[in-house]
């Protein structure tokens, strides 16, 4: 007898469908030591996926919101003393813990002390590294290509996740591409800085964190789609965007998914 | 001759209509030393009503703008450093100025050390604190119900208002249940703190705080149940609920309010 | 033959018509050095319009990123010591490199710390300062009249644009008055401030800074009344107000704009 193999990756259409459930359904709490720009968008973000935000970035107080939640977000959109600070303390509580944590190395190619501080921090184990394709030449010191998110991200054993017309994640082993999303979504401030919150969100309800962010990415790339639909510029897509997130059904997941 | 004593507190609803008027003709100036996540959609909030807001949080100037305020607001919401030092400088300047100022002590149950600044500003005599049930909780040292809220609002001397599916509001002799509002109102991040500062711009307007707060939880959660109505999510219903304050009619808001 | 002088700045319609496509073709870097409420509604604005918006406020890398942009914005809005550093790195990197910066001394006239700080940036060149009559009256120590806006902007060769239901543009030897816009534009914060921001982003894109700010004014106005067209209220106004920008005509501009 001869079988065929299912294509690659043909279970995380469903798992971004259960996703959506899960993350309703256990309401994770997700801490963002994020940007000043991002931090009320991500808060809706989250919400509307049903995981309940924080967004101290006070370091006397961030070990406790820290300790107290399911994943962690550091996003170095606006890097300041008081983040940094906050930065080293989140870490070392997400890490004692056990506790999921993403970094989002936000504009890392404009300013090389940046770069520095997102380096010394892959260096303390993020279970994920976002970014998109300028930011990760200018992390890895080489363009991004499957191949080099791939060494990346075993010589760092994190997921690494490149976002971009296609996103790619890889775990070093695996590569997943997903094609979903719309040109709107970069005409939204925050859209990537939010999205990686919800990946975060997503890392604390599945304990594969690879397949975790390629659920992720879809959800986010789903709504995107959704949104899109009766927009009529970047701010209705906006709203429409944080609905569609609150409404998502699996069925609409499955059917608009893309992922090779 | 046989007489029907009126319903308790049935001249509320009509006070919240009014209270809508008095704020457009006066507009009120409302400093807000508020959290990051916050401020944007509660200048946007007290707008929509009428009033003017103001949000620095710098120690140097922001005597400056308390002094020339209607009314202050301080929320906890993030509790850094900067915030803790304009909060004493802003609270002297409320108290000598006889300024009315609301706490809004935003969770409060996370870290020990908000809730132990929290008490300290607690006995700094606020005219109104206002929190949820979990904070309450966390601040008073026993679980929200009506007898505990009046007895702490008696044993500080500020009106105390306990939100949640009811909003209860006592100020130690008599206690009013609002039970106006919406599910979505919790999908909306800074919903609360926003609420707080339109309650902060009904009290100067109004001179019994208890009255004042019952006021403006009337008129916010009237609000919420008007911009529900046509709303897909969570994010179509923030900006129905600001369009929906900004027009809100005497007669939606004595047909509406639901307050014993 | 006689002939009739075309009505004085009959031109600045057809510029600004121009300048929205310079802007989604050059899609300029501007870099924002401004207050928290706005930094949000601020990005989505200049992303609407087809720049790139970056908000860094940090001393230690505020130098890269102001290098790297094609102008700057200084907005006074919230007034701390964290952004008083990094304003003076980024008004010497921008005098530096020759990059245009506006100056918006937003509440100038409610601190004196503020007016005073407002003044010494005045001294170090902003190709405009852009404010309201009451921020104005403060700085200049006189009301706003063509006349006094005028005089000081030869005084301080700077650009002055005075916004109100007639916004006033004078660079001491030319005045233009605008007439486009809308009240529900009053109704929305941080409308004023991310104006300012996409007036900078059209002082990159055209070399005489008196016509560069008239046509931003236009642009700005015109999509305001757009805007207005639909809206309920001040929120789905300013969403309005974003998709308008996002696809703004030149026939549109051409035909609402009102200078003379």
């Amino acid at each position: 007898m001869h079988t065929v193999d299912p294509p690659p990756h043909s279970d995380l259409p469903q798992l971004a469908a259960d996703m959506s459930g899960r993350l309703r359904a256990r309401r994770p709490r997700v801490h963002c030591l994020t940007n000043a720009v991002a931090q009320n968008f991500t808060a809706n973000v989250l919400l509307a996926a049903g995981c309940v935000p924080s967004m101290t970035i006070s370091s006397e107080e961030i070990g406790h919101f820290v300790g107290g939640a399911n994943a962690l977000l550091v996003n170095l959109g606006t890097f300041d003393q008081e983040r940094r600070e906050a930065t080293g303390i989140a870490v070392a509580t997400a890490s004692q813990k056990n506790i999921p944590w993403v970094l989002d190395p936000v504009f890392v190619d404009r300013a090389p002390q940046r770069a520095a501080f997102a380096r010394e921090l892959v260096g303390r184990g993020p279970i994920l590294v976002r970014l998109n394709a300028a930011e990760f030449a200018a992390l890895a010191e080489r363009p991004a290509s499957p191949q080099a998110i791939a060494e990346y991200a075993l010589a760092h054993k994190s997921v690494v996740a490149v976002s971009g017309e296609t996103d790619l994640v890889s775990d070093g082993k695996r590569v997943a591409a997903i094609a979903n999303g719309h040109p709107l979504m970069a005409r939204v401030t925050a859209m990537g800085c939010a999205g990686s919150a919800l990946i975060a969100a997503c890392l604390s309800v599945e304990s594969d964190p690879w397949r975790a962010t390629a659920a992720g990415l879809l959800l986010f790339g789903v709504a995107g789609e959704l949104a899109a639909r009766g927009a009529n510029g970047p701010a209705s897509f906006a709203v429409a965007f944080i609905d569609a997130l609150s409404t998502l059904e699996a069925g609409a997941v499955i059917q608009l998914a893309q992922v090779t």
